[in-house]
């Protein structure tokens, strides 16, 4: 597919201005600019700019995000704070609610924050990473609208709940582990759907419950199926994932959990839970002992022999960092559906999306 | 497979006379008898009795175990600790480290802990159910012996390294997961090669790291594969999982990591390492809301529309917990083998093991 490629600074300007028509402050768009467009460089398109309208601000017009973001700490310890979003935009909650975490584990080692009230906040991995130049592990979760069935169910129950660790290393690049619990997201299935092509046995099951490698018996009325698949493939353990990630985010939050969460389908708030944690590496030992070890795991399996066939091992956030330097360099890519759905809801809402392209590439829908 | 009923009472007592005629500490022996005898109560026959002498008795005769366990704390704050366990029992370590923990969350919030120069600790979720009476969630992870291949390698560099997180419940009973990184144990693919049977293909690979179906192909040169799988069924979450298990077991509390982690097999003492942490629901929101909560979302689960072919949705822990109940009240099954070695082992030691069985049952291998 050939993209389209956009300069950064643009693409987070247009976003500023998108989100200032809407009286969201100022600074606050910008935290929304980066976290959105840092999901675009590191090729995660789902979570990036492609929500922009047709969840951001759609949200906004409909009354479900309050886009003042009036979030408040309603309890907090030396070591622990519990947020209320106030129906904010996710991305300001958990930004604010992460920055204090941190700012905690500075002073006692270790720090976990829960947020309620809160709104989709774009990739888990975000908050995990704004702990590796502290030379700390960060580390974020959150709940989000039921699409995967429990193990034996055949209803979607659980969100695609992602949890996101990273921790620094020294000569090589940080770990980003930024998993969903399901094995793979809904626009997969998607993508699958429109193309025509049958899904591997074991993504999603049909509206009985039961395995289908049909994309259409998943999104109609069909669901996810945790990592790990079937029963015989150990695919409780992902659903004891996805639950874990609710109890944190849903339970432990006072958000809600469940198929209670809501999103841009529903007539309610979506009341979406995270949860946070940052740990300061000195506390437990010495930084620069943690980053040699860390290093020397990491080439223990970058150069392991590799299996028939293979070339590389990877490890967890690798190829996205380098997508993101190539992206720094060469531009944002953006498939031209976005870019025209851009243009025509700027258009139609008076934020028209005049950004010129500084070139294009050929790459494969994302 | 007939199986073999014990009081639990009288396994704890033999536990205990085995370890003090090492010299372990009459208080340390009966901590490391209620953690192995909770495998065998739970089901999992792997981590229970069936190490006492193959496991730790060796490793004690070795001198890679120190029977003294010599654990202190090297660096603590109120929200965080981390243990040097002295080469001692796992069990023993670990029971302390978690204890020290809930203490710190009770006063702040939270805490996490690691613990370095340990040794295998039996199951992971006994720890952290530890935290269940105190109204709080707990976390336990351990790094382990080298038995899984990372995404696109061939030889195990990374142990079936567990995660177990449990939380607790109001009128239904807690969750607790206790989950191997890994799709299934070692065991069990000896399980299937004893029994002549080929493994669901997924579950290992043979020594070119090539998906195999012969339990044989896995234990010779092989390896385990983590949950997921195979690429396509996202794998390397599994790895990705299993690896953040080792930079907070291995890296970050400054213990072995990767392939160095030793065992029963190796020149070295293991330095297996640990990561706990304990979450004082109160701090964030009134246990009473939590646990009302709780059994919302697991009646939810349990509630829902089965599969087709299907009965029964299950909460992580909740099979564990059924089997504890009949196996406290009938007696602690145990396999006519493991007796057997018990009985032979516990002869040529002097420390027989003469206890007479309260019954027998009908149960398929653990």
């Amino acid at each position: 597919m050939k993209k389209l490629l956009y300069r950064l600074e643009d693409l987070q300007e247009y976003i500023v201005r998108f989100f200032t028509h809407y009286k969201v402050p100022e600074a606050d768009a910008r935290i929304v600019a980066d976290v959105l467009t840092s999901a675009d460089l590191r090729g995660v398109e789902s979570h990036g700019i492609i929500r922009l309208d047709t969840y951001y601000g759609n949200q906004i017009r409909r009354g479900m995000i309050d886009p003042q973001s009036p979030f408040k700490t309603i309890h907090e310890t030396p070591a622990m704070l519990a947020v209320d979003g106030g129906y904010g935009l996710g991305h300001v909650v958990g930004y604010h609610t992460m920055r204090r975490c941190i700012e905690k584990a500075r002073e006692v080692g270790v720090c976990m924050a829960t947020a309620r009230n809160s709104n989709h906040y774009g990739i888990a991995g975000y908050y995990a990473m704004m702990a590796l130049p502290e030379d700390m592990i960060g580390i974020s979760f959150t709940n989000a609208q039921p699409l995967v069935a429990p193990t034996y169910g055949r209803t979607a129950l659980l969100g695609t709940n992602p949890i996101a660790v990273a921790a620094p290393a020294g000569r090589h690049r940080p770990y980003v582990l930024d998993m969903a619990t399901s094995i793979v997201p809904i626009g997969k299935i998607t993508v699958y759907q429109k193309a025509g092509r049958p899904i591997p046995e074991g993504w999603g099951v049909d509206k009985d419950g039961l395995v289908t490698t049909d994309p259409s018996a998943v999104l109609q009325g069909g669901a996810l199926m945790p990592l790990g698949g079937t029963d015989i493939m150990r695919g409780y353990k992902g659903y004891g994932l996805a639950l874990m990630v609710d109890i944190f985010c849903g339970v432990l939050a006072g958000a809600a959990y469940g198929n209670k969460v809501g999103g841009p389908s529903t007539t309610y708030p979506a009341n979406v839970g995270h949860f946070f944690a940052a740990i300061k590496i000195e506390a437990f030992r010495p930084v620069e002992e943690f980053k040699r070890d860390m290093d020397e795991l990491i080439t223990m399996l970058k150069e392991a022999p590799k299996a028939v066939g293979e070339e590389r091992i990877y490890i967890h956030g690798e190829k996205e960092f380098e997508l993101e330097e190539r992206n720094r360099k060469n531009g944002v890519p953006l498939m031209p559906a976005v870019v025209k759905q851009l243009k025509d809801t700027g258009a139609a809402l008076g934020i028209p999306f005049d950004l010129e392209p500084v070139g294009e590439m050929d790459e494969p829908e994302g």
